[in-house]
């Protein structure tokens, strides 16, 4: 593998599609080889502005990535994509939506685009995304847009993951109440009301800004801006990239922009090692006795759960 | 605590209502007092059939369970009613939808019905439902009903979490689609397609026939029936009962109902070592230098993420 995996660095170092496709695989599957490839990575990142992208089903994410990587190319950036799906616990294949409107782009070399799944990582979306992030950033992307479809826990997730979190909306979909159910609130750090031509849009843009004014953030001095797009036309584009680019500026000027590296880095040791203990949990459950015979006992009502979980940590930390 | 909680166990035992609130909240808020509640009342479970109700918002879920109750009461069983909202990871409250449906039986003293946020439960959902559960198995409950949204990963963990799971569906809604997206269709025991009455109804039955004919499952004997309902006029859920039943009668001879309860049991033990773990990193997030300066490290590309957990592992488990 040494030889082959000297090869393999050096082609995502100087962003060669091919090489970069073959690592992420190796991310996705959480290749013996993964520790080893990170290892060599590490010092190539830290470079690019990672943006997040999410919202609910049918908002229009597909349309505004590939729009927003438009207006990237434009100014002259290596651009990253990178569209998560959480959802499948199960059977092979990402099954994800059209990525027909990321056609477009699928000749620009100087785009790289990837979908991935992350069932078989062991630390799951928390490990893979970093990781994943960290082989396009590399790979020389000024810019990476994770996308992920706002679905429970996965949107929050994704705010960990990134730089700047890019929220989006449109009208008729209920956003309001969802948006508060489902904390993206808390995350977004531009919110986007896209299909802005449609009625009941200035609705949300309104509703959004009174439940922003209320929501206490963590990052006290910044102020998420809402932008109106049309993304099937591009209108409003140009101005969330803007508005994408201040918001890492007030950050670089706060710190807070290091700050939350900082966590992200944080939560990225810690879903590693949550990982590993998962691991080494599920390899108990085949194999060792002990977990076994506690599960008996707590399914007889002999021993209640606490007992069994403390009896089962004693043997796994000793 | 003691006396009081004497008390508090005793009320449960008998089946009083504020005392399994009560109870409950415990499980909710992750208190300090669970765990001697838990280990005095584990020989007191495993007696209820947990049936759990699962699918995308707008299937008929409440209306589903409602009917069910009605038709449990009618047979002389005690019910309880578990509606989990996994989604919100923020904001106190639970924001669930209409419990309108279940206000019916909301004097009927023999129906215990409870809305359960996790956030606050260390081990989450995994840790928290079987907790509950046991609290409503201890108040005598003969049967009870988790209801939870299929959203992502938690339709799938609620299979892990019941003896039967139902998965509702109905016409109207792409669901085959998302069937197989979200690994549903390895776990249901028996598929509701609700709205039968509606255009399209038959022709997803005869989708989710070729699905689950096409699906491997892990409990090889036991065919997973479809039953057609419309629970706005409680029309199939007699048969859905009876196929609940049946369900449990072919569990029970095979061995299949005695080796899911175990794997229940060790998936519960393992959740709250797991949560055990995860509280002992998020106090080191705060408290310990040696996150910290890991973080630093491979933030800033001197150390890669897997070398730093290992270390972080080591201080963990030493």
């Amino acid at each position: 593998m040494s030889v082959a995996l000297d090869a393999l660095l050096a082609g995502v170092r100087t962003g060669q599609r091919r090489a970069v496709a073959r690592t992420l695989s190796l991310v996705e599957n959480d290749s013996p080889h993964l520790r080893e490839v990170m290892r060599r990575l590490a010092p190539d990142s830290g470079y690019a502005h990672v943006v997040g992208l999410t919202g609910a089903p049918g908002v229009g994410k597909s349309t505004t990535t590939s729009e927003l990587v438009a207006e990237l190319r434009t100014a002259g950036q290596r651009v990253g994509v990178l569209a998560i799906d959480p959802s499948s616990p199960f059977s092979g294949g990402a099954l994800l939506g059209d990525r027909i409107r990321m056609q477009v782009h699928s000749t620009d070399n100087d785009v790289l685009i990837r979908s991935m799944a992350t069932r078989g990582h062991l630390g799951g979306l928390s490990a893979a995304t970093p990781q994943a992030l960290r082989v396009l950033d590399a790979a020389r992307c000024d810019t990476v847009i994770v996308e992920t479809v706002g679905v429970g826990q996965s949107e929050v997730d994704i705010a960990d993951a990134c730089d700047t979190t890019v929220v989006l909306m449109a009208p008729g979909m209920g956003d309001s109440v969802q948006a508060a159910k489902a904390g993206v609130l808390e995350i977004g750090d531009v919110y986007v009301v896209n299909k802005s031509d449609r009625p009941g849009a200035q609705a949300v843009v309104r509703d959004l800004r009174t439940m922003i004014a209320l929501t206490e953030r963590a990052d006290g001095a910044w102020k998420p801006p809402i932008v109106s797009t049309v993304s099937h036309t591009g209108s409003g584009v140009a101005e969330l990239l803007l508005r994408i680019g201040e918001h890492r500026a007030a950050g670089e000027a706060s710190g807070a922009w290091g700050s939350r590296r900082q966590r992200r880095a944080g939560l990225e040791i810690q879903a590693l090692v949550l990982g590993t203990l998962r691991r080494r949990l599920i390899v108990g459950q085949h194999d060792a006795d002990g977990l076994v015979e506690l599960a008996r006992s707590v399914r007889e009502g002999e021993l209640d759960s606490y007992t069994a979980a403390d009896r089962l940590l004693e043997e796994l930390t000793n």
